[in-house]
């Protein structure tokens, strides 16, 4: 069976904040001391690494499921199914609602049982539940769902990634210039025109399991039991670097696809130097430079939202929404992600 | 296929905390007045409707993944198996892990990688991820690894359901007195002696979706940031009653088993009364009295620790730790749950 994605949506949110609006900010490391130069020049390197001009944030009344629900409604839409006949909701975040100001995530009930909510579907045989899987938590849905179809019991499910990183970062460090919020959903079924010709999954959690992690603010006389996204960048990098390839390269053998029949790598939108990186090293597995433009960047408008960038991605693409970038028909194309667990993923898709 | 459940184990937490010890709480009603009764009244009633005469509270420096942990590590030796093939690491949960006197959940990184952290597991290609579905979570996390075994993506899963409620309960609450924390993990394989006959998921997300909710304490001094388990009682039990009979009664049906050849039925311990009642109208769906003795209840003693009761409870009767309860090869029981979502899933198991 053909198990494809029929529809996609994606909501971006309409608060644009730009890399001067960091510029007051007190930016401290790790043990609480000054960095002693200007802003201007910790931003001007941050923007040369991850290629982050701007990011969005949403509204104060929306949270991220509202964000879900927003772009599950244009992926419905684009499928151009009955709401009705969704066998599950898959809605991939690690932090819940957030409320501006609240320190709380709240996850009572499932974000995806919200989006049901709001979406108002009555049938109470599509089932609603969220998971956590890091950043590759959307990818992680998808195979998820076609576990479900695959199995027998499912034929169309929606899979959602959305979150709102710019409520649990802390404003003293730079890292928090990377985060922003948004989401991206799309309907998986069975019987589809593309299909998902391989996936790979991987959960490296031995000495990588801490380098995302919660912990508090750098500014000694923030409150310490308040915690907020964390982590050690350099490790992630070299991590991702390293393993990301590989796993890259693993899914797609699988897939019988040569490489030079690869049109697009969504990847995770995490830092462009990094995704360059991680890119260059999978074509030299193959003994190949990678070719321009195979790799969609919509980082430098949108940050880095977690469980939302892929979706999202991909939905922009698919709609001719980001310039130099279209696919077609037939094309095979590469979904791949890394974030905290420290999880990777990947699944080859022909369009 | 045979798709079984192969080992169990299950962590209840050292701390007995008796109905006495409420004696001097200061329960307020939901509008902050005093309910103008002695607390043992209070207590008294509670009693007789929960069944809950104490509950288990785990040790400040336990947090749920570590609860998750100890009861994993007994269900891989009750199992027999290498923990290096487990395929996936399923988490269910509903708050992350907790630390006393502080008021975020922390799901970074997810628990299932905690757990596969702390079991020292090096095979990358076990998947760890955390799932939110309600108490209901560790039987959609059992649905969830059958999915996985029957479209050939995995073999043996590890399926953990573990919460520490009592670090997210309103003690000016009466409800607070029904939470508990604990855990409970089983292996579920391919090629297994026991079967996995049939089973059944619904979310009922119309007017049901908030009737477990997170919000501020009854106490008007306290503070309104920080929010606590809150429930609807007498809706939900409603909803329970007029609901999970009729999954329940789908779930046997599919499974082509008759009534009166059901051995046992490991209900989610949520309250006495409540589980009573579903079975009575379950038994009733079939023009039958519900047989004495096949309900075993954990709930005197352990209260309500959400996705923790069955998996626990299971445990307890398997390994004959349940006085006046037993199960033997062959016999045939449901497993039953309801909560938060609202979600409601069963399955029908030959042991």
């Amino acid at each position: 069976m053909k198990i494809g994605i029929t529809g996609t949506g994606s909501y971006i949110p309409s608060i644009v904040t730009k890399n001067e609006d960091f510029l007051e900010h007190d930016f401290l490391a790790d043990d609480g001391s000054s960095f002693g130069v200007d802003n201007s020049i910790i931003i001007e390197k941050f923007k040369s690494i991850t290629g982050i001009a701007e990011r969005r944030y949403a509204q104060p009344n929306l949270n991220t499921s509202d964000l879900g629900y927003l772009a599950a409604e244009k992926a419905i839409e684009d499928a151009n199914i009955d709401k009705e006949q969704l066998d599950y909701i898959i809605f991939a975040h690690n932090f819940g609602d957030l409320t501006p100001g609240k320190i709380q995530g709240d996850t009572l009930p499932s974000l995806a049982t919200r989006v049901k909510h709001l979406l108002k579907i009555k049938n109470p045989k599509c089932v609603a539940y969220d998971m956590i899987f890091g950043c590759p938590g959307w990818i992680e849905g998808v195979i998820q769902a076609t576990a479900f179809i695959r199995s027998g019991m499912a034929k169309k499910c929606l899979v959602i990634g959305g979150e709102t990183l710019s409520r649990v970062i802390d404003e003293h460090d730079r890292d928090s210039m990377i985060y922003s919020d948004g989401a991206g959903a799309a309907v998986i079924e069975g019987e589809a025109s593309g299909e998902i010709l391989s996936h790979a999954s991987v959960t490296h959690a031995n000495g990588e399991a801490y380098f995302l992690f919660f912990d508090k603010t750098y500014n000694e006389e923030g409150c310490s039991d308040t915690r907020y996204i964390k982590m050690h960048g350099r490790k992630i990098y070299e991590f991702a670097c390293t393993y990301v390839p590989k796993a890259m390269a693993d899914c797609l053998d699988e897939s019988g696809v040569g490489i030079d029949q690869i049109k697009k790598i969504f990847i995770h939108q995490a830092n462009e130097k990094m995704d360059e990186a991680i890119i260059k090293r999978f074509y030299r597995i193959y003994g190949k430079e990678a070719p321009v433009d195979i790799m969609p960047m919509s980082i430098h408008k949108l940050g880095n939202s977690s469980v939302a960038t892929i979706p999202t991605l991909f939905d922009l693409v698919r709609k001719e929404e980001l310039e130099g970038h279209n696919i077609n028909k037939g094309d095979v194309v590469i979904f791949a992600s890394v974030g905290a667990g420290m999880n990777i993923n990947a699944f080859v898709y022909r369009y």
